[in-house]
């Protein structure tokens, strides 16, 4: 297994000061977090401009020069529903540090951006679902399969589809949550990569409680083979969670001081 | 799965305030760090009256009376290798909340304790070695294997014979970890139970890292079926994520205040 790979899920314009910097190209709040994110140990950052319909082009390319400009090229996963912005994106990004990553497609109205992966040499995470939740995993298994197909047969390497068996909360399907991870584990075993977006399993958990179970369950997830998870690296007690079981899964080396960055 | 079971490693007589307390049958100390790991959530209290030659079956009948009058027939692991203060103990033992434990047996010089068991209607812990650390699964599975056909000839079940990888020291078996987890699952696969001293592995860590690494490894050994531990239950964050893994393996219902003893 290689070196866990944390995505830094903190510029997305949910965010009302990330919205406001995108909406006036005012760099330093996309900065500062993107600078926080690097120093936790981030080794992707995902940007996330919303659907952006009109204005998505410019401001992806904006958002990617920014940050690759500052950032020595960090390598980045461009967060749209916009094709045109994704594809402006890679426009002008630099792949020195790594390719880019379009978040995501799915099995169902979304595969076509397996396409736009393949089209544009770019990493793709392919959330295993169709309509609404799976119903099992036979079913995630299929909708792995159809979109590893497609993707193969459009000339991507296995490598750069990264599936996402999407993090069920627990407050409500807490019973699925088990299936989950015997898929990361099913997915793993077949030599594929995985990431998912750990801490949606704890919405609806009260604010001191989430980093906890957040916790408890990347570790998990690790221990079954997760490769990557778009996280908050800046979470420190997930953030000391990944970077421990880095150490037990013999990615990186034990040092006394491996918990400082 | 059924829920984690917390077995509270700290009336030990490695700690002078109890070693003291065994000496002088002082009931005090002995009561408090009982009461605090219960208080905690732990299933089991570990007695270890270290090797007790001389005084041990005295001591082991005392403290058996002593844990058990005090906090309603709670279930005991029997820590000695002194096997008449084991029998010793269990003469006075009463089992209505559960069977007790005798910790431990191996497949080596040790492999009598089994034999204990299966006379004393007890639960034996039986570690997956011989002499020193087993070189592979492949070994750990043949000691499981002769400490389980032992056991089941004597008339015991199989669930009353609890398997124990043995947690290797992180700094100076890194590459290990992950075969050990592997040896979890392969156990868990084949219906049986499983235990261990978790923070043996974070020997040698400073402090402040212990808990954190022992956290990330009890949640991973969670993940590939590990059905109970030696632990300090009173150690918040290893509390904190057995309870988390708890809800996650769907053993406990999800409630906003799981944490909450």
């Amino acid at each position: 297994m290689g070196k866990f790979v944390m995505i830094g899920e903190r510029i997305h314009c949910i965010s009302p000061a990330i919205r406001d910097a995108m909406a006036n190209k005012d760099p330093q709040p996309i900065l500062a977090r993107a600078k926080e994110q690097l120093d936790a140990g981030a080794a992707y950052l995902d940007v996330n401009i919303g659907p952006a319909e009109s204005t998505g082009e410019e401001l992806m390319k904006w958002a990617v020069k920014l940050l690759q400009e500052n950032f020595d090229n960090v390598p980045l996963s461009l967060d749209t529903a916009n094709k045109k912005a994704i594809e402006a994106g890679i426009s002008v990004y630099n792949r020195s540090k790594g390719k880019p990553i379009i978040n995501s497609a799915n099995a169902g109205d979304r595969i076509e951006n397996i396409d736009l992966a393949a089209a544009n040499g770019a990493i793709i995470f392919s959330l295993c679902s169709k309509e609404g939740v799976a119903a099992n995993n036979d079913e995630r298994m299929a909708y792995c399969q159809e979109m590893l197909e497609r993707g193969m047969s459009l000339g991507m390497e296995a490598e750069d589809l990264w599936f996402d068996p999407l993090f069920l909360v627990i407050k409500g399907m807490q019973e699925k949550l088990l299936e989950i991870l015997e898929f990361i584990r099913l997915v793993t075993e077949m030599g594929l990569k995985t990431t998912g977006g750990v801490s949606n399993s704890s919405n609806g958990m009260p604010k001191n409680i989430r980093p906890i179970m957040n916790s408890a369950l990347i570790a998990m997830s690790m221990a079954n083979g997760l490769s990557s998870a778009i996280v908050n690296p800046c979470e420190q007690r997930l953030n000391e969670t990944i970077r421990s079981c880095d150490i037990i899964r013999n990615n990186t080396l034990y040092a006394d001081s491996y918990l400082e960055i």
